[in-house]
């Protein structure tokens, strides 16, 4: 056991300035590249140290169809993916959480958040490990389910415990990440209405969302950030009415107490304070992780108990 | 495995009249029992099925100091609180979810929820598994953890996932109830403000409270119903402002869309519909159970991981 890892694994007096980049998206790669590439500088002029950008963030939702040719999108880790976000976070000094449609091998593919360190080097990578499938939604055929597990990575900023989308439904995402040493919980996300629905089922579908993750936060006593997409995007095969974006993204603090939370409908860029400080003295009043009944939880690896 | 058994475990067609009691206690074991007995018969002649008592119900929350007279209020099972109870359940046929301070053997107790049937017959019990312990809430001094596990209770209602209280910051026990086919979760509880917190906290905290059961329904695809205790108790030992118990017992669909949800200050006593169709349809849309990474869990049954 190294110490001085466990000594870090709680900032105890820091204050992280996060950045909020809540955009829509168009099929321009570039476009959408040098839109972020504003945010992220943008972001860092104003004090942000850690820049968190949405799911899938170069290009359209591209998962509303099966279809081959979107494979075109996927970009090989390292290569012009992580020049230029690597150059965004050095040319800025900053650390980002980036998220990318890897292509690890002809035909394998993964749903990869990128973690770059201020000096532009990759921090670490993690490859979304719940992958989604209903309509809309056919991440199963694009994505195969990550591999790497539930590692936080390490940054000046803190041990973040990055995962994507899907992941945010799951407690055991959350709480591994915790039991790892994880600071704070991250989602890029790309999640959204069908427009179809009635108002009272959409209310119920993004409350869900957002109560989920607070309870993430309450469950492990750390923060949590969620970047989501905005706007709408059409379904090309034209046989749904396609997705609406719900925004929405936050920030909720070790209580679940909200920090930050975006509208559901516009782009925003947004630095919002992190007290990181709060973490201990939270899990000092409600020891939750002292009180585990790990002798009982084993059964947690079955997919149902007959 | 026995298919009949899986087929049962989500009623297909179900509603279920929810009966809520929540009430203050004195100090007075005949009164309490009385006013639960007018409140069960009361619920029970408007329609509930199933009525959900708060914890440790007989009495005054006696965790807030730790002195040895207080092993005097524990209960053998069976004994005189299954004769109160089962009576209770059968005269106005509902099944009940109790909770009472459990004398299992000289010097061992435990804080544990027992079910009646509508016939009268203990249709199962549960043993608080795992048990807080911070200024005001000494559980550690009165109760052993529990040692049966999360087992669902069978009843004529459903497969009841009974918890008790510390219990619901857990996600793992919510979890096992769910893999163990239990069709709602069920929290009888007593939680409430220290007196000198400021306003914001005590919001806070409450928020959480709430929060985190509603993301166990939301996880899990099932209702949850949580009940807790109103109004002040001193604290006998004079070293604290008590506790203000904070009432607002809530029923949540398994979207975790608020059914119903009390005052913070005042006794209630109500009848609430659950559609268990509900969750047949909201895992079909929300299929979190397929998706589960069940390969990559084992580590959560360490404390830390460092």
């Amino acid at each position: 056991m190294d110490f001085e890892t466990v000594s870090s694994q709680i900032p105890s007096d820091k204050l992280i300035n996060v950045g909020i980049v809540q955009h829509f998206f168009s099929d321009d790669i570039d476009s959408n590249r040098a839109r972020n590439l504003s945010a992220i500088e943008n972001l860092a002029s104003e004090g942000a140290q850690l820049v968190v950008l949405s799911e899938l963030h170069d290009s359209l939702y591209f998962c509303q169809t099966e279809n081959v040719d979107n494979f075109q999108l996927a970009c090989e880790l390292p290569g012009d993916f992580t020049d230029f976000y690597g150059e965004a976070a050095a040319k800025n000094n900053v650390v980002i959480v980036t998220s990318t449609f890897e292509r690890r091998a002809p035909g394998l593919y993964h749903n990869t958040a990128v973690v770059f360190e201020a000096d532009g080097s990759v921090a670490g990578i993690f490859r979304k490990m719940h992958i989604p499938d209903d309509p809309g939604f056919y991440e199963k055929f694009y994505f195969a389910p990550g591999d790497i597990g539930f590692e936080p990575i390490v940054t000046s900023v803190g041990k973040l415990g990055v995962l994507v989308c899907w992941d945010q439904w799951y407690p055991e995402a959350a709480r591994l990440m915790t039991l790892k040493g994880a600071n704070i919980l991250i989602y890029p996300t790309a999640i959204g209405w069908n427009p179809d629905d009635e108002q009272t089922e959409k209310e119920r579908q993004r409350d869900a969302w957002i109560t989920i993750q607070r309870a993430h936060a309450i469950a492990n006593g750390i923060p949590v950030i969620s970047v989501n997409r905005c706007g709408f995007e059409e379904d090309p095969s034209g046989q749904t009415s396609g997705i609406d974006f719900w925004g929405s993204s936050f920030v909720a603090g070790p209580q679940g107490e909200f920090l930050f939370i975006a509208p559901d409908n516009s782009p925003t860029e947004s630095v919002v304070e992190v007290d990181m400080k709060r973490s201990e003295e939270v899990r000092q009043w409600w020891p939750f992780l002292r009180d585990r009944r790990i002798d009982s939880y084993t059964q947690l690896t079955r997919r149902f108990i007959d």
